[in-house]
C-alpha cells in the first residue's frame, strides 16, 4: 500500500462529492475516483459508511472519512500541500463553518423545494426562501471577502467549496424555471463570485457541465416530486 | 473592554448551551452567563444570532459565535489554556466530528420523538430508534476510547462534550418512562462513561440536576406533543 493511497467514492452530479474533489484539487492530492452508481449501493460504500450509506466517502490508506464538510476539513488538516482551506483565525473559521452549515441545513432544503414543487404556488414559495437565503449569503460574502474574489480571500476556501458545490445545481434550477437566482439586484457579489469560482483551476475540470447536469436532473426531479406528492397525501 | 470579555447567552436546561459551558470550563475560561428566558427573545440574542435566533451564543469581546459545536471548536482554537478538546490527529478529529454530527442530526431527533410521542406505539418506535443509535455510539466508544474513560481518552474531549450535553436529558427520559436507555446489556461502556462524565470537574457544577430538569421538561414535553399532534392532523 502506498503511503498516500487516496480514493473517493462518489458520483459526478453530487454537490457533496464535488466539495471533496475541489478540496483534493486545492491540495494537489492525486486520487482515484470510484464512480458509485447507487443501484444497488456498492459493497465498498456500505462497508465504508455503514451509518449513512451515503456518498462521498474518502478512503485515505483504506481509512474511511464520511460527510462532505468533515472530509473537506480532513483534507485541509491531513495535507499541508497547497493553501489552507480554512482561515487561520479562530473567529473567521467559526464564521465560515456557520455559513457552511447554513447552506446544508437551511438553504439547500429550500433548493430541493424548488425542484420538487408540485405546483406553481409551492414553487414560488420555495424560490422566495432560496432568494432570502442568497441575500443572507450575499451579505456574508460582502463582509467576509472584504472586496476580494472569494469567501477565502484571494483563493478559494472552505465556504467557497461548501457553497460552490451547489453552483451547477443553481444553474440547472435557473435554466429550468427561467429564473435568475443569482442576479445583479440581489446578489451582485455572488454573481461575480460564481464566474471566478467556476473558472478556478481547482474547480473547472470537475464542475458538472450545466447541460449534462440538466439532463441528469430529470431523474432527481421525478424522485423529489414523487416524495413531495407522497408527503402531501 | 477587557481583552478577554466572554459572555454566554444561554439557558440552564439546554443541552446545546451545556456544551459551550463545559468547553469553557475545560479551558478554565471565566465568563458571564446571560440567562435567556426566550419569552420574548432578548434584543441581544436577536442581534447576535439573527439567522437562527437560537441559544447558545458566545460573545467574545462582543463578537458573536453561534451553533454549539462551532462554539466548542472555537473555544478549543481561541484558548490554548487547558487540554485540547479536539484530538490532534486529523483522522481522529474527523471521527469525532462524524459522531458529534450524528448525535445532532439522527440521534437527538429520535430522543425528541420519545418525549413528544402521542401514544405507546409511537413512543416504543422512538425508543427503538434511540436504542439503535446508542448501540452505534457504544461501538464507537469502544473503538475510540481504547479502554480509557472518555471518548477523548484520559480527559473529556469534543465527542464527550457533544454527546454528554444530552446526559441529563437521557436521565430525565429514563425517569419518565421507567426505561433504561443506558444499560449493562447494550451500552456497558457508555453506562460507566456517564458516571465519570457527570463527575468530571468541568461538568459537575453545570450539569442540570435530574429532578429539576424533569420538572422543567413538562413544559417542553407539552410543546413537543402539541407539535406532533398538529403534524398528525
Amino acid at each position: 500500500m502506498a503511503k498516500n493511497d487516496v480514493k473517493l467514492i462518489g458520483a459526478w452530479p453530487s454537490p457533496f462529492v464535488l466539495r471533496a474533489r475541489i478540496a483534493l484539487n486545492v491540495k494537489s492530492v492525486e486520487y482515484e475516483f470510484l464512480q458509485e452508481t447507487m443501484e444497488p449501493k456498492s459493497e465498498l460504500l456500505l462497508k465504508s459508511n455503514p451509518v449513512h450509506k451515503k456518498i462521498p466517502v474518502l478512503l485515505h490508506n483504506d481509512k474511511p472519512i464520511c460527510e462532505s464538510l468533515i472530509i473537506v476539513e480532513y483534507i485541509d488538516e491531513a495535507w499541508a500541500s497547497g493553501p489552507s482551506i480554512l482561515p487561520s483565525d479562530p473567529y473567521e473559521r467559526a464564521i465560515a463553518r456557520f455559513w457552511a452549515a447554513y447552506t446544508d441545513e437551511k438553504w439547500f432544503p429550500a433548493m430541493k423545494g424548488i425542484l420538487g414543487a408540485q405546483n406553481d404556488e409551492a414553487r414560488m414559495a420555495a424560490v422566495g426562501q432560496v432568494t432570502e437565503g442568497l441575500v443572507l449569503l450575499e451579505e456574508a460574502f460582502q463582509k467576509i471577502s472584504k472586496g476580494k474574489s472569494f469567501f477565502g480571500g484571494d483563493h478559494i476556501g472552505y465556504l467557497d467549496i461548501a457553497f460552490g458545490g451547489f453552483l451547477a445545481w443553481i444553474r440547472v434550477t435557473e435554466g429550468m424555471g427561467g429564473i435568475k437566482l443569482l442576479n445583479e439586484t440581489n446578489t451582485p457579489g455572488l454573481l461575480k463570485w460564481a464566474e471566478k469560482f467556476a473558472a478556478d483551476p481547482a474547480v473547472k475540470d470537475v464542475l458538472p457541465e450545466t447541460q449534462k447536469l440538466a439532463e441528469f436532473s430529470k431523474i432527481i426531479i421525478a424522485k423529489l416530486r414523487a416524495a413531495a406528492a407522497a408527503k402531501a397525501k
